[in-house]
């Protein structure tokens, strides 16, 4: 039984991942926390979970954790984490990051595009960007794992496979994605309030929205070259799900062949599912699923290739799992849904 | 491992229950039919499902199916499973009835509220209402179940303790119950729209909704003298989940004491959680549980007793499970969730 | 043209009676407040009336606004507003105030249910209810008129005709109410959030719930004898609507006859439909309306009444420039709709 | 008073445009008209409006509409205008036509993109497209005016001064558009059920959705030369709303003054805002305005442009009575709102 600290544990991603592990198989949760609400039981903060996860949540100590835990998942505020993780942490446990403080391997280009000091540049090589379908191998060696993004990892996998085998012209790429409103958090702001958000769609970050430098670096490293490109998030009055619809201009004499055989790379991927219908987040939700789909239009030389997932699980917590299990050498689905109900 | 056969797979509440079998560990889905769909694939018609359910649909026969299944679950229209279950069909396999045809005892009644021909009524004495917190002992021997309705389920666990331990005029009971739409179903109606239902909330069926005698069926029976009582359901603008709210007034010198000592009689059941706060359907919503709480209001001489549920789970799909795992002498919760993540 | 301030400007009801008053052919704002906005443009507040009304907001000073407006209209937090009406406010201009201080006759009862001071309970026998399908005459000739809550507004004009006419048991009232999210105002709030609220309902406020002691002041009144009564509030995930739905015993010997006779009472009113069909909140969305309709129950002796309107218009500044509208002797529909559009 | 007729009064389009005309000052609707439910009334059909609406509607026969009206609006599924309108009728009133029949100058293109025959080719020389914005001189003379579509009206404002002033590269153009859900019109489809849209977003008619050539034209005629672009619409769970979001690459040394200048062109519009922040749909829901805002993006080197309509009113019904006030004289923001209540 792998043992569990999740830092964070009632902010929406890492709730998400105390009810994954609930239930998984595998692994049990055995130091919970949260700095707003140590001495509290999860269940008084999620009522949803009374009977299934009663535990007392400690305070958010990652020494303590990394004592009494196989593995510290940490769901923390930007900033936070680069102070917590350190060469002793790591030499005690396995770290998986939801954050976004050991995504990017510059710090430089983190430090500009979150605005605040990495306290722990040291350990950014020693971390691994946690997207196993591409960087699996890295993953199952690794004690410090970077959970991409929820955008990211949507944006990533739809547009990999074009970028790898050379299928676009990589200056033309544009990301349009929308997101369910968990994306925003639990965060008492007016912005997320039911009647700001209901009966809406906005564009937000636009031209500067953070996940902008790890979908570049990702691609870049695919394409092997740098890669700019266009990333325009928004938010959607549902709780769950990422859309990610991706523009690009076909590079000349690309057939729907060459398409379908960039995407073949996937086959065999557990969470990826290749469809012909159009993806639409519904039917991912509450799954580690990706469902992908893409159509070439011959009048504008495009291909949208288009991506849905749900934020909370292939977005944050699931991946995180998936992770974990990946490191641990447990099958990398377990505990993890492949089949959305719907209506949900 | 248990062999399923599900008539009516492509509705709401039996898709639902072709995905909670399609993850339970002792059960599978052996003949899959839908009278709409029969010749494609399941996930065809519910694309969140593929991968995980892929099977083809059938014709709705319900004696091939009795011959391939030990269960056939029937999610069916009223009036057509009265018309399919036979004495034969009962001696090869178990059936469990998510429909109304067999919930109530009384032809009469029957065809009064739901102003169609019962056709076997013979059966009628044969079938157990499959509400096992209720009923268990009487479901364990059973080969023929009705399961349960979604107000009614919700009503009813609600109101038992308080009819049994004769706490309340039963003269003035009020349950006032509101709805998530997939209740209406999956036809497609005016009044189902998203822009017919979105940003409103309406009653319905006031006076003469259906569930309402076999509520009055069900705790008649309880209290040990008929019951007419005051039944009013909502439509709300969310996919999931129902919430009773159930007026009576209690009797002369009833404490709090007598209350908490009524509900006392669901502690060791696995699906019923008694809670101090008040009841919200997100708390339940993919969960087999039931949530209750209460309230004594000096002023009024009233108790406002408050319960909900998932109507596709416990209310439908999550319940015939139950009973299926009854039934098959397996743990109760098998394959069952008891545990809700939010936002979802 | 009538001069209006608005102290309170920026929360929904004060925000949606800007909205209002911006299109009123015989008013117009000339004095818009806000405690935490003061110095901003209500648009930058309320973008959506950029260009219809971008005046700049000023401090809530009651005493300026007196001086330079016809009519003060009060949206404040309970308490308020108490502290800011004087006898000299008063000789200066019409008050109406959207808030709880003035819709109780007894400083005890407010204190009592709403847990604050009163501060000016001399004014109490001044102000006037401010209801006009009930209190017409008495609203005409006031200074100072409270502006009735949302979920009382419906409630009473619901019950209103049965009880003036005797037709139930009024110990048997049960009022179980709906509303939209709006009512819950724009406070940053955890429980306001998006992802709170959405795809759920729950009821609040149980047996105390400050609208209870409003409903119950009308009602006695009309009864000329003291009524308790069961009120029971509910959230609902939409923007707006108020749906109450009101049981009770009928009399003995009361027909249909006597129920229509009984609600032609309203048969003038320029804002009350009296339907067929059971209400819907949508088809009263953005309107002054209260639909009202009613089912007797044979089987339970029971009458089933029920109301909708828009909280934020008839439950709050619409009803507002109502009163206003008849104060300064407007035909009272003026400024205000009376045919919703759907979807809405 | 201007005589009105609406054919096809019962569309979520033609109800809109009921409501709206019930409260013009210098309109009247003489001849409501629906196929379906001629010989009811409009109120039992969007009981919204009882009292304010309550006309018999009649045929959808425009001989007699326009024997009896002024103007008459065709708001019909595609195919079903080309077949009604003729000189004669052209010779008695004028038509507005909200459907799709008028708008593309091109027999071919529009039995390309429609798939149906085109059966009045030769009026489409005499047709106007209805945008105010661009062709307002053209639209006073005439006798037949295309109402322009939902996403089109917005899309083409949010890019038209950037190609009329030559800025961007008319060949990377992409436009990704939202639309709420009564876009999809008010037929019992499944796939417009309210748990198959609900808590879900997804694209469609990607790379060949009908709005495409009328965007083209359009913009092909302010750019003076062919442009082919990529539109992609998105379904919202909202009833209302259109966001367009659209890329191109600026052309080289084009700076944000040459953004201002180019928008400046609409400064005296009386329903496009111009807008700092980024643009969201309930800003401008229930009004006949456009928010329009854009971002400069030094990295990529592109424009973003972004626009907000209600689909109902500036995409359509809306839109159709500024083009009636424009034709026959009136001021052209009579009967329509430009502030936006919120929320709503």
């Amino acid at each position: 039984m792998i043992k569990a600290a999740i830092l964070g544990a009632t902010g929406y991603a890492g709730a998400e991942l105390m009810r994954i592990l609930s239930v998984h198989p595998d692994a049990e949760v055995v130091y919970p926390a949260s700095h707003s609400y140590a001495g509290k039981k999860f269940s008084d903060i999620y009522p949803g979970m009374k009977g299934a996860m009663d535990m007392v949540l400690r305070e958010d100590d990652i020494s303590k954790a990394a004592e009494e835990a196989d593995v510290v998942f940490l769901s923390l505020p930007a900033g936070l984490a680069s102070q917590m993780v350190t060469e002793e942490v790591l030499s005690k446990c396995v770290v998986i990051d939801l954050g976004a403080d050991y995504r990017l391997h510059s710090k430089d280009v983190y430090e500009t595009w979150y605005k605040t000091e990495h306290h722990s540049p040291s350990l950014l090589d020693k971390a691994v960007y946690g997207l196993a379908e591409i960087h699996r191998e890295a993953i199952k060696g690794s004690r410090l794992i970077a959970n991409p993004g929820c955008y990211t990892t949507c944006s990533i996998l739809t547009l990999y496979p074009l970028i790898k085998q050379q299928l676009i012209d990589t200056s033309t790429i544009i990301i349009d994605a929308k997101s369910g409103t968990s994306g925003a958090g639990r965060g008492e702001k007016l912005s997320s309030l039911f009647c700001e958000v209901n009966e809406s769609i906005k564009p937000y970050g636009v031209t500067n929205h953070r996940h902008t430098p790890e979908i570049e670096q990702e691609l870049s490293e695919a394409a092997g070259h740098g890669i700019v490109l266009q990333f325009t998030p928004h938010l959607v009055p549902m709780n769950r799900g990422i859309l990610s619809v991706c523009y690009a201009r076909l590079l000349p004499g690309i057939t729907d062949e060459d398409m379908k055989k960039a995407y073949s790379i996937y086959e065999n991927e557990p969470f990826i599912r290749l469809i012909d219908a159009l993806p639409e987040t519904r039917f991912v939700k509450g799954t580690n699923l990706v469902d992908i789909s893409y159509r070439i239009d011959k009048r504008t030389g495009n291909v949208i290739a288009m991506g849905a997932i749900d934020n909370l699980v292939k977005g944050a917590a699931g991946q995180a799992v998936q992770n974990m299990n990946i490191v641990f050498g447990l099958d990398e689905t377990e505990g993890l849904s492949i089949g959305a109900g719907s209506p949900f």
